[in-house]
């Protein structure tokens, strides 16, 4: 009987009709979501507190037909998205009664409108691909955090006493550093600490030259792995479709041939 | 005699000199445009008006022609830019009495210029690339959108009393996340929300990368996208120009050759 | 005799010393016009008076050699860089009494610097390079002045009255729109206009959509026509590295093969 | 015996333990910089005194160690990343009495960081790539220098009365250029010259265009290099996996048969 439960479920959850159900009222969590950050009436306030209501259990009722439908109840929980849709549904059962709480509350619902992403399998993907690409990189960012480490040591020794607001410790100074790469008027910085050291400048100039550089390096990086890929895949689906004959299917081909005149040369 | 008539209208369709008219009425409508911009003497005022008038009877002139000298009839709204042609030219035609409406006749007028695209054949391709890129791009739009909506919604939920001009509600917080994407005057906003949430700078440095990375990643799609269509047709005209044999002619030949040396040794 | 002063002069032309020579006062020109930015000592002064008559006299002496030393004279102006050189020194010699012309003297006697490119010829190829990828990028560019031009004449017709420095005519508005596109302050103009048009953020966010866009496009066509000429090049020289036997060869040499054996069968 | 020391010692320093204590030290030392760019109290900077002998006499250690393993000690020193390790290592030694000195002496210290590049293999390539890639854009970077100093050039002659601050000499004006080139709030110099010369935006535009232009080519040449080495390193591996037979080998085989088909007719 369970077995039949689990099979009705499974046709429910791969209905398309149900997907629907679900992409619907992850979009009706965001709208609402957004609403609430525009001051409402308080009829549209208990209206929301309502929907969120339904939509919980809505959340709640749709992961229990995943799980229940989901023939390995085991390797359930091993799939990420798995446990983030559990994760984003479980804090929302969590009640509050402390209004301290009401906006942690209001925060972790806000991740529903992630769960878009794990609902949606062309989303997965490209997130996917994201989180593959990261650890490829891990070695240029390493570089890059190691060019802001010494150059934020070297900011806060030397201009900690022009301004301590951009140059404090190396916290500090690492955010500035962050902001002269984004341009963000990193020479109203450079103007200060040129009235005091006039060559600082190329502390500037040296700085933004090298994040560039890496930065730069980084990203051909991502374009020449992405390219190999691609290529990968072109080779791969060519060499499927192939059974044409290659030229080793002619080598051989040739010295069937020639034993073939051999033989008759004999015979 | 109406065939007649089509095939005239036909040629004259298609003559260079006809196709450098429209073009230069396309032209001189746009430097009237822009002439208006410019305070002008009430002689030149009235000048432009008479030629607007000029301007709207060639366009209509002209759309008729091709329409009439289309053999099709059906199929000629069919086409994107002859539907953009006719209302262009027809909007032109709407008498307006209402001083109130002569700033909107003035903007519809400045559409015009555009027709420049559906006339020239070399920047029509250019915007139907550009339109056919965009349901290939249409996910990490998507995505993007959904990474804005959430830091919208945290930004408006935890900075709103700080500074409800940029964090009022989640409509205005996308719009200044999108300011901060462009890395303008961001650092601004970000030392505001410091000073009450010192770790505030996570939120910013997060979207930041999410964005970045994101977009990124759409400009990389799009290269690898070019680059395969240009790959494709490559080696599409390589086999075109092909009649040059293939292993698998050469494949063919030596069965026969194996064929032909049998029967000659049973011959 | 002529032939004998043209072929020695020729030597002297190609020879090494002769062309480091010319680099050589080439930087010292380079030098001179940085220093006359700073103020002076009046003896420093009457020297860089002295430096300018010799660099002007060598620069004489030099493109005369080359135009002697040339064998064919009437070609020798068909050179763009020829024509440059001979306009930069041209210039150098005409007196200036006028003390009104010392800046206009002075500011052509900055594109001696330029000299420097007519000389390298690594530089003269990248130039050359630079040159030559502007046709291929014409549509691009009048496709990308179109839309400046239409949110321009749109800009100027809203927005005149809110900010006449910004958007009084067309041409002040393109000018405000090219700094939107470098983003450069551009939501202090924003948030000026949308106290009048609350939805004025459409004007801009499509815009910076749009020409981000066409801009990207046009990055990506030079990438491709790049990748496209290297692989050419690529391809070229593996077909004239090959005197391998190609598929076609092969095919050929068992068609022989098949005579070979009729005509044995025969025998 | 002092073979048998240099074997152990190069089996120490081979040792993986031995290299996760070295990295630790650098990022202990790494650490200790950053402590010492905030206030700590006294008895926290007597203990970093303590640290820093520590971590001087251990990087003393460690090189000596590399030195004595080392087979050849010529080329010990041909190596540039072991002159870097020598350098930062023996100035840490210099012992500092003047107070005056100890803010260089922490500067140096800064470099130890650097160390991590030199110690872990995966950043040291990345290093040695961006060197690599350096030359080949030499001359990109020389054009760029040329279009910068003859702008500088041109700026210092024409708005130097306008802000002297900006444009009173040639280094200050490439200052300011490079300033524009990064966007950062160049439209205040563009309007502050604009109210003298109404035409100078001619010139921020064009410097603009040439900059953003000479470093686009800068980047494609990058990206093409990197690319053009990616696919001969695919094309070698290839190659060298090839035992397969080539259309050259059944060139040969052909030609044998024939042979051999010649001779059975003649037998």
């Amino acid at each position: 009987m369970y077995e039949n439960i689990r099979y009705s479920l499974n046709n429910l959850k791969n209905n398309k009709l149900f997907e629907l159900a679900v992409v619907t009222v992850i979009i009706i969590s965001a709208l609402e979501i957004g609403a609430k950050t525009f001051s409402l009436p308080d009829g549209a306030m208990s209206f929301t507190n309502i929907l969120d209501v339904f939509i919980t259990v809505f959340f709640l009722f749709e992961i229990s037909i995943r799980f229940i439908a989901d023939e390995d109840k085991k390797s359930f929980f091993k799939k990420g998205w798995n446990i983030f849709d559990t994760l984003v549904v479980a804090v929302s059962l969590i009640p509050i009664n402390d209004s301290e709480m009401a906006l942690l509350a209001r925060l972790v619902r806000v991740f529903r409108v992630l769960r878009m992403v794990s609902v949606v399998p062309e989303l997965r993907v490209l997130i996917n691909s994201l989180i593959k690409a990261l650890p490829q990189l891990g070695y240029v960012i390493l570089l890059m955090f190691i060019i802001f480490y010494i150059y934020a040591a070297f900011g806060s020794f030397i201009f900690k006493d022009i301004n301590p607001e951009l140059w404090g410790d190396i916290a500090i100074s690492m955010l500035t550093l962050f902001r002269i790469m984004t341009f963000e008027d990193w020479t109203d910085i450079q103007y200060e600490t040129m009235e005091v050291y006039p060559m600082s400048w190329i502390f500037y100039l040296t700085f933004i030259f090298f994040t560039a550089f890496a930065f730069l390096n980084m990203v051909i990086g991502i374009v020449v792995n992405v390219m190999e890929d691609e290529h990968a895949k072109v080779r791969q689906e060519k060499e499927a479709a192939d059974n044409n004959p290659t030229i080793e299917d002619l080598h051989k081909e040739i010295q069937e041939l020639k034993q073939l005149i051999k033989e008759q040369g004999k015979g």
